[in-house]
């Protein structure tokens, strides 16, 4: 029988890329999208192309509710910061920063890998090029993972051990784009903008476009999309 | 300034027992409750009035969709157990069990926290009197902790450090009713049974219809819930 692994599919570069490395470690995919409010909530259509175009088994897109507790600038009324260089997008953490966001998209994933019966877990979490957030950690994610195997019937029953699979964790995001490419990843697909354009161009002002734009440079490549004339 | 506090609230004993818990240990409670497809909905409306009894400063009601993941008698296509004896319900984890669920109502428990600035969460879980549910357990609760402090912004900054609050984990379902009815609390507006009849009453005959009705014997009282005639 194929082993199942369960991945956390945003739409963006990182989350595309780990779907491609699963894939290409022999996992049969399951891709988990979510609605929470999001801006940017184009990038579940960007997701949906992704999972079709990398034949996913199953994609499944649960509509939460996180704009309802807010406190961020992704759901929230809060500006979403335009036009920082890059030293101020790398100092702190930034107001894109959602609460217990991965927290509770790990929760949903475990809870779906518990029900299709696999203990594999992806999520495209980065601790390095600025991305500043607290639940991108690898501490985060061993405790996050410990909790896991407490929390759940088949962990408890020993049937199942879970393990979050965090290849991207350590690389950079040029790194990443290269490593993408070799698997044959389509960033065209891709979506980063934390504030598209009315037409849905990437703004190529936020933190996000910022971070893409320097990734797909240092890895000696042109990003595939199209941007407004700003950059 | 009033210390704050969010408190997971389904409608029934130990939820509703904790929220007295913690008006009487001075917060000012943040109520927060989720329709996530579960045949026994009838608890949101138990919930909202037992949040208005209380004078809750906020009852936030989210529509998550954990029957979209499925996995449980609660809100899948499974037959809840009914007429079980103590040792039956007492034996392994029941198929009322849903995957994860105190982990996503804990996560998103956590976000709010994070927003309405406090890091006091309670959560009505009981290790005792037969749950058997793996995410009621002390060490599960210790590890939710840990990982949250790691999660979130405020923590890594070193605002606040989260604590989840189990009052009722070591308490016998007799001794925790004994104890609400000393701060007052009124069992008549709560629900416990995972499959009401259409008219609103309790079963009777599923696990936690059993494990209530033993609980209020077991306390030297008569459950104010008007049930069928099956007992």
């Amino acid at each position: 029988m194929e082993k199942k692994a369960v991945i956390l599919l945003s739409g963006g570069i990182d989350s595309t890329t780990i779907l491609a490395i699963a894939k290409n470690q022999g996992y049969e995919t399951y891709a988990l999208s979510f609605r929470y409010g999001q801006k940017h909530k184009i990038e579940i259509e960007k997701a949906k192309k992704i999972a079709r175009n990398f034949g996913v088994k199953k994609h499944l897109i649960l509509s939460i509710q996180l704009n309802k507790i807010g406190g961020s600038a992704l759901t929230d009324n809060i500006p979403i910061p335009k036009g920082r260089n890059l030293m101020e997008i790398g100092s702190g953490i930034p107001v894109s920063y959602v609460p217990a966001r991965n927290t509770i998209f790990l929760s949903y994933a475990l809870a779906w890998a518990e029900v299709i019966g696999t203990g594999d877990i992806f999520i495209g979490v980065n601790a390095v090029d600025f991305s500043g957030y607290p639940d991108c950690r690898p501490e985060y994610i061993m405790a996050f993972e410990k909790m896991a195997n407490l929390a759940t019937k088949v962990a408890v029953e020993g049937k199942i051990r879970f393990r979050i699979h965090t290849p991207l964790i350590h690389l950079t995001k040029a790194e990443i784009i290269k490593k993408g490419l070799e698997l044959g990843v389509d960033y065209s697909l891709t979506h980063s903008c934390y504030e598209p354009l009315s037409d849905g161009r990437p703004c190529g002002q936020c933190d996000s476009c910022k971070l893409r734009l320097k990734g797909f440079k240092e890895a000696g490549y042109v990003d595939p999309l199209v941007y407004p004339d700003n950059r």
